[in-house]
């Protein structure tokens, strides 16, 4: 049997999660405000946009959705609109006529330089309060966290 | 004129923003799975009854979405399923026909007691490895930030 859990520690990281959640959604919706002002979009869309300029070769739908946690649907829906904005492009895969490809156009890719550098420039605002070696500290604990649960889950 | 952003800085926040993004991500993904199978809910609709559950006397539709930080309409859609199935009551608020205070009734009081229960032991787990002492630096860290941008704003 494991230990039983000592209700301390689980409120502070059940407080923990409320605040890391609190902080993130503060985030996102600062971000989701701006880049609907600044560039008409939303971030679900420059979500996939920052998945497909991470890989020039393209990505399958179900990659897509692997990579950002989100359920496919939500992808196709995102993709469809990309494409018909001549954003984003689809190809069936060499040799599996229902496998499609989908990557960033060459007007993809600008719009989303344009968009990831205004991106970049918020974010080091937003964070701006956050000092460098906390910065390092708050980074190294999520990566700790992240590689166990990306790694063997 | 304000100091040139200095690109280390500013790509370490970057990095630092993505990973609290990751982290939060794949804590909400494993929380969304887990209340499918045992409660057979969703994120959204445990969010806005945790919401209701902190405010005993009700509160305004407009006051979930601020609170939550989603859209007035998500929050509608969430709120009439839970009025249907009796764990959320709505009335008119006193001298106003328009305004509804919205309120878990005890059923959905019992409910969610019985999800938070679970919810607390849940993240207790997936926040396992990160020790207390990070626990407190990470939450202060996020306080700070948080306080900045809920004051303010």
């Amino acid at each position: 049997m494991s230990a039983p859990i000592t209700s301390a520690d689980g409120k502070g990281r059940l407080r923990l999660w409320l605040r890391l959640l609190r902080a993130t959604r503060l985030i996102e919706a600062e971000l989701r405000e701006r880049l609907k002002a600044e560039f008409d979009t939303t971030l679900p869309r420059f979500d996939v946009m920052a998945a497909l300029y991470r890989a020039p070769d393209g990505m399958m739908m179900g990659e897509i959705s692997r990579f950002l946690l989100v359920s496919n649907g939500n992808v196709t829906g995102i993709v469809d609109r990309l494409v018909s904005d001549g954003l984003v492009a689809r190809a069936a895969r060499d040799g599996d006529r229902r496998a499609f490809i989908v990557r960033l156009t060459e007007a993809g890719a600008a719009q989303f330089k344009a968009m990831a550098a205004a991106h970049e420039r918020w974010i080091d605002a937003l964070l701006a309060d956050v000092d460098p070696d906390e910065d390092a500290h708050l980074a190294g604990t999520l990566r700790t966290f992240q590689s166990k649960w990306e790694g063997g889950h």
